[in-house]
């Protein structure tokens, strides 16, 4: 995990697979503010139209609330990215997969609010992401980047069309 | 569907997403046997290891049964097609799709038995597949290809990499 240090030290695991824990903090954030930390969560009740705000801040088209339930209730896991500030706490970060909870997992709506971007978050949290499909025993993580972000899958570790294989998108005729 | 002509007659609908029937026979298989009829099914209560030898005919790596067993409880959608003659039924095709329920679905593990391809079950098999997916709202179909069968997706309505979207895999470090 390199500079982050501490990670998932809380425990709230009812809704977690695995009973991987729900909900933790990451300690010692670089050039973090002392009076906020940064925290994960796997635990997927969370407010949908705070979710929503942070899609629009990174210019994403909105989707009916009812829709965006309904898949998050049905991902295998959802990770959270919070920063804490006494009492508050704001949604900075969301990111989700789908999965057979066998072999398969493939993870979509990364973000990261844009104030908190450039900082090793999104990093961190796809590596969240990561460790949980990892620890729940998946060993192929897929996903569709687009073209502005691959780079960004790439340094985590994400190998596109690896010995030629191409990821599809179907389209009615 | 070209020149299937008829599709999903019968109807056991209980396990299918949003009522679609489990069970249907494609009639007027060109070619045909007169005595055997193609059947596809939504039913994922299959036998595992009449599976299994349909993807050791294909030469597949063998997987644990019981990861089987539950990859296949866990897909949001299996569709099976199989050869019936007489009372005898022989499972000769499989497919299934992860899926979030709302957005997007993934499809694996696509197999018909080498003594039935090049008749165009494979695309028959597919068109169930998808069929059964945009019944259920799924407006987002994805796939990994292998190289050798881009053309088979892409003759379907696939389109590998789309605006530049990158199939990608994550591999440990």
């Amino acid at each position: 995990m390199g500079f982050w240090k501490s990670l998932f030290l809380g425990s709230e695991s009812a809704a977690s697979p695995k009973g991987l824990p729900s909900r933790g903090y990451l300690a010692d954030l670089p050039n973090a503010d002392e009076n906020s930390r940064i925290i994960f969560s796997t635990d997927r009740d969370l407010d949908l139209y705070e979710l929503e705000e942070l899609c629009d801040a990174v210019g994403w088209a909105r989707r009916p609330i009812r829709k965006v339930k309904k898949a998050i209730q049905h991902s295998f896991v959802v990770v959270t990215m919070w920063e804490e500030r006494g009492a508050r706490r704001r949604l900075i970060g969301f990111s989700r997969a789908t999965s057979d909870h066998a072999f398969n997992a493939t993870i979509w709506d990364v973000v990261v609010h844009p104030d908190f971007q450039g900082k090793g978050l999104g990093k961190a949290l796809m590596k969240q992401l990561i460790k949980t499909l990892r620890n729940a025993d998946i060993s192929n993580v897929t996903l569709f980047a687009d073209p502005h972000v691959v780079e960004f899958y790439r340094n985590l570790g994400f190998m596109p069309d690896p010995e030629g294989i191409k990821g599809m998108f179907w389209y009615p005729d």
